[in-house]
């Protein structure tokens, strides 16, 4: 396994192995890892010749009010979590190399960026994507993996790809929880112990709401109104959102007459945490 | 040569290039090939093993009010202009395919876009960076080739390529001209008789400003308004801007004490001409 700081490096070994007609598959993460991100090396290792790691913890996707700075690191894991799943490379850029200077331009979502995690974090997604643009062409990865906890994330990431014609293959792969449920998360370990107990009533809350359409309701307003009682009362945080929307559009629904994600987001003193469960009209689970 | 319309196939015969270890140099148009073009294809040819040149009248870079309908087309005659230079693609995608649905996602220029061209054609450069990035990731060039002429046009795909880390080198090529001096341009066939007479001014007092300043005129305000007087009698337009600027900076200058770019644009009745001279604070011309 090789550590890359220097993007050139990094360029110049991704075409090297493009000549050789490798596959690359790129697991881009802010580092921290845990088990979620290894269900996507282990996927990435599975379907590719070649395999990089990126960790990064972006400024662009953080807000001014957010966790930039309480954003967990630990590099000796990471490097350690790395190897064991049999990386090629991690590439470890600086702030400064990947944003030397003000950028001139601007990219930025408008459709599918104004839901969900979107609105409390106005240029969250504008970060992302303007991250994984450059990391796309550094690395010209023949597949990109995300885990489906980031569910806004793919829907994004899709528009990305699409819109660019970048000719990368996005996979989805199931968010990796712990045993009472709780997505992993490199945030969790910010949580409280009072917190860290109420947490897992995130997934708890959804399955409910999953639960009630299987049993007959089809009433999106109704539905979140059960939800946000059932999860104000355990949570032991403040509700950001609780939203259904068709998935994979993102558009809002008053009916649930299709695929849908239920989505919902729970501020705690150190931590903001996310979590969704995409089902169909009947209620039954359909990704992740 | 080949004619490829489709993006898919255009993405596989890059990436077999790139895989044979082959250097790929583009040249992207908007047809309508002239002599200006085909420096473009010879440098580009000279340089590279593997020369892509795309036809696409791009919607995107035109504003409403702007000749998008009236932009001349002549697919025969450039198939042969192409075929003539030893083009190995040409890449000519329909309106459809490159913008199947709208965007999601919005690239933008938000320095060096707000003088020049881009103060009188808002959204110009975000269209011309929206498609470039697209075809960027359709071909993959080593190289790609731009005139001069349009110098603004070089300094924000200067700005799209470092921004993005797109691993391509950026040429330029000096300007080619008619006798007369007036810059070839596919819009000078849309000149009525009396403003083909009066074009060749532009460049004639552009170099007429560059001499003001090889004689020790050093007041941006001063020589611009000199330069104005001198065009206003003459061109039989309507000037659109007169401006000196840094270069390739592009910022606002009051003493001409370093590189600066001198360019002008002028309205006719069914076209819109632009020309530029780079020169130093000796009135030396450096490029181009």
């Amino acid at each position: 396994m090789e550590i890359i700081t220097n993007i050139k490096q990094l360029q110049q070994k991704s075409i090297s192995w493009i000549r050789q007609g490798k596959s690359i598959g790129f697991v881009p993460t802010m580092g921290y890892l845990h088990e979620g991100h290894e269900a996507l090396m282990k996927a990435a290792r599975q379907e590719n010749d070649i395999v990089i790691l990126s960790i990064f913890v972006n400024p662009l996707q953080f807000g001014e009010s957010e966790d930039l700075n309480s954003y967990p690191r630990d590099e000796e894991h990471d490097r350690k979590v790395a190897e064991e799943n049999e990386i090629d490379v991690i590439f470890f850029p600086s702030v400064d190399s990947m944003y030397p200077k003000p950028l001139s331009l601007e990219l930025s979502v408008v459709r599918r960026a104004d839901v969900l995690c979107g609105k409390s974090r106005p240029g969250h997604f504008d970060g992302v994507v303007t991250v994984l643009a450059k990391l796309f062409n550094m690395i010209h990865p023949t597949s990109v993996y995300f885990g489906m906890k980031d569910a806004q994330q793919i829907a994004v990431v899709d528009a990305l790809i699409k819109d660019f014609n970048y000719p990368i293959n996005l996979t989805t792969v199931p968010t990796v929880r712990e045993k009472d449920g709780l997505a992993k998360s490199s945030r969790n370990v910010n949580l409280f112990d009072q917190e860290r107990i109420g947490a897992p009533f995130i997934q708890q809350a959804l399955q409910y709401g999953r639960q009630l359409v299987e049993n007959g309701e089809k009433n999106q307003a109704e539905l979140v109104k059960k939800i946000r009682q059932f999860l104000e009362n355990k949570s032991h945080g403040n509700i950001d959102y609780i939203e259904l929307l068709s998935y994979p559009e993102l558009e809002p629904i008053e009916l649930i007459d299709q695929q849908v994600i239920l989505a919902a987001a729970v501020f705690y003193q150190k931590a903001r945490l996310i979590d969704n469960v995409v089902f169909n009209e009947k209620g039954e689970k359909t990704l992740g």
